[in-house]
């Protein structure tokens, strides 16, 4: 296949359907009008907008979560804001299917309606940057400058997506950082199209900066001043955000997920294929026999996942995979790498080791041979030696790596994730084995095949 | 047996017969003969002088070395002291039954006579301290002074040196850093007796200055500098030199031989043997059991030992010893200990390992991904990914320690003894094995023989 069949194939796929669009305009109009009811019942002066890929159009099909914010005018007070705003949410949500309460900046409500997520977002009501007072305010103002600059190349966007997702890229979430929507959508507008972006990665990257906004000539102070904090802070890109001239839109992109598109697009374009965007299910293979290919040991911590969101429970996993890397290596087992992630009801630790066993014998200092400690010392021990003024002995030390992390986290000498720390002190501890939900990720972490570019 | 029964079998050992004392003597006589000829024949200016535990009826049976110290007058220049010196020792070495040249700071003739080793050593006349002009020239000076001072009590030493022989803390070569026999002498003299000195190893300690020449009121600002320099080097005992105020005759006692003194001697005054000064023949184990036992390994370089006297082969292979040991460290494998020595024409280094095998994959770092030699890196490698702006790829590395010290010693990567260097990169490796005359000498590194104290 050349890469004009691929990308209509890709199409086929990613574009909405007519069904689809039908479905979730119908969707959309109730709700507006839902929220229009209950605003006026409450008497309150809010406007609600759709924000995101549905409002502008580049949702990936399937892929169609609702964003309905509700402005308040600017003079509202923040406190006001925080607490009108979830009250007039939860009202709009009562008339939906269920919700529950959600936290990012501010508390906002996440309902579910016809088999849709609908989260019902508190904002305010801004003309432009100068307005802007709280993290989601930009939203409004992005919805108008995409649909403004898009000019219906739409279906690009969704084939950039779609290159994203499949390369695993995509996501800007703290965890992820990667490809948001908003920064895909504005460089489909700068580079024109989704091979006119691929074309353009190490180009992008020499020069560093995209001002789509015109900023650096608009308002070239705030512009610099942006620009040069973000080049000391070593980000791969500086997209000035053509809504507010103080923020790189691409800020939490990390120089891995940007290095994956860079190896990608330029292997795409010389050897396309659909698998870019449609990776094959991997993870059939046996992580038994890649343990005994590799000659290398598989540790796995499985606990009880507590009830967190992933912005708060994944960063606490990895630190506490972080946290035991470290601490196994002072212990002489050294760490190839690790994986962190949760299974249903049930969340893991899994680290490569080179070994699970070591040596017998271990050498412990002891006091000083001149002082009374030094006599308990001697007579405690069966073997005692001088070294300077030192006595030492040696002992014969936990041998398995189990009993080693048991006694780790025992000795709480292992740094944990806050809200895990209860939760992984009663882990499982398996070793070259994992059971049977978890035996694709082993098999996936031990070819490092999530982050692989090759 | 009681304390008593013991220093008497002890005594019955150490103690010179009559037969071996007409035998010393004779040969005293004798050789004072030749060199008195010797010296008229030369037409020198020359007094010769015993010196050494000889001449101080210190030596213990069947250890008679002697030493002929020829004094020149104090006015001689020294080159002519170093050139006659050696010519009057050799002259008189030509009468004995052979000789060779040996070093110190100044040349001198070691000799055979009758299987009797003879050193015959060139040095000034001093009368006292202020004379001093070669480290040699106080031999005459400790001589006069412990025949003065001893009062009889000669035997007391004998068995000091042989408590100390037994404990392996006799010896002031800088390669043993020990007990040396004129701080024995000293001993014996401050503390009264052999059991006094036993008794007073915590109290000499905490008192850290003995001062038998009392120096501290006779030269009170020369003494003092010397116990300020002396503490200041951390010493564990400060010996003013009873016939020179500006030395510590303890400078060479290291913390490990004075610990091995402290504790021996507090157990064999409570349970006292013989053993203590004839430890029995050890070495009678197998090294393999103890590897079993210990489960580590032992790691042999086997090399043709360089002709180098044992003051600058020792400290080489100590040197080697410790940069092998730092070398493995970094290359993932644990080192527990290490031992050096030589056994006829052969040297080895002797290290225990935690264990021999290291795991197959190891993680390499590559250039920034952005970079030409990115393309390159990612051409040749099977498996690459990347972290932070780096390309990374896995190797499969040396397994085997033998593999990695022999590519260590190829590629220079192991601070080595200068002199040793050659040897050592042509060094047989061994792995739990050594020949049948190091067996020994691996079954008491093992048990740590030579140095523990229990």
């Amino acid at each position: 296949m050349n890469v004009e069949e691929i990308i209509s194939k890709v199409l086929q796929k990613v574009r909405p359907t007519g069904e689809e669009r039908t479905f979730v305009s119908e969707l959309m109009e109730e709700l507006k009008g839902i929220a229009a009811e209950t605003i006026g019942e409450l008497g309150l002066d809010v406007k609600a907008h759709f924000v995101g890929s549905l409002a502008k159009d580049t949702y990936l099909a399937g892929d169609h979560d609702i964003d309905l914010f509700l402005a308040f005018p600017l003079e509202t007070p923040l406190e006001e804001l925080r607490e009108k705003g979830l009250k007039l949410g939860k009202a709009i949500a009562e008339r939906l299917d269920s919700y529950q309460l959600a936290y990012a900046e501010h508390p906002y409500v996440r309902a579910a309606y016809r088999g849709v997520s609908v989260d019902l977002v508190p904002c305010y009501d801004v003309r432009d940057w100068r307005d802007v007072k709280t993290a989601v305010d930009r939203s409004i103002l992005h919805t108008e400058w995409v649909n403004e600059h898009l000019n219906g190349r739409n279906d690009e966007v969704r084939l950039l997506k779609r290159f994203l997702k499949g390369i695993n890229a995509y996501g800007s979430e703290i965890y992820i950082r990667g490809f948001s929507g908003y920064l895909s959508e504005i460089l489909v507008v700068k580079y024109g199209s989704f091979l006119g972006v691929l074309e353009s990665t190490d180009l992008m990257l020499r020069q560093k900066v995209i001002d789509p906004g015109n900023w650096l000539k608009r308002e070239p102070e705030l512009a610099m001043k942006t620009l040069k904090r973000e080049v000391e802070a070593d980000r791969p890109l500086v997209v000035i955000d053509p809504v507010d001239p103080r923020r790189n839109v691409a800020a939490n992109l990390s120089w891995e997920k940007y290095g994956r598109l860079y190896f990608k697009a330029r292997t795409f374009l010389k050897e396309p294929s659909l698998e870019f965007f449609f990776p094959e299910a991997d993870g059939i293979g046996s992580y038994l026999r890649e343990l005994r290919e590799r000659g290398t040991h598989l540790l796995t911590l499985l606990f009880e996942k507590p009830d967190l969101i992933d912005d708060v429970l994944l960063p606490q996993l990895e630190k506490s995979a972080k946290g035991l890397e470290r601490a196994l290596a002072r212990e002489g087992f050294g760490v190839l790498g690790w994986d962190t992630g949760y299974s249903g009801r049930r969340a893991f630790l899994m680290l490569e080791l080179e070994r699970i066993e070591r040596g017998r014998v271990r050498i412990r200092p002891g006091p000083e041979f001149f002082t009374e400690r030094a006599l308990d010392f001697y007579a405690k021990n069966e073997t005692v030696w001088i070294e300077g003024k030192r006595l030492y002995t040696e002992k014969k030390v936990t041998e398995n790596v189990v009993d080693v992390v048991l006694s780790l986290l025992e000795k709480n000498q292992v740094p944990l994730g806050k809200n895990l720390r209860e939760a992984i002190r009663g882990a499982d501890v398996l070793v070259d084995y994992v059971p049977h939900e978890l035996k694709r990720e082993a098999y996936l972490f031990l070819r490092r095949e999530r982050k692989r570019i090759k």
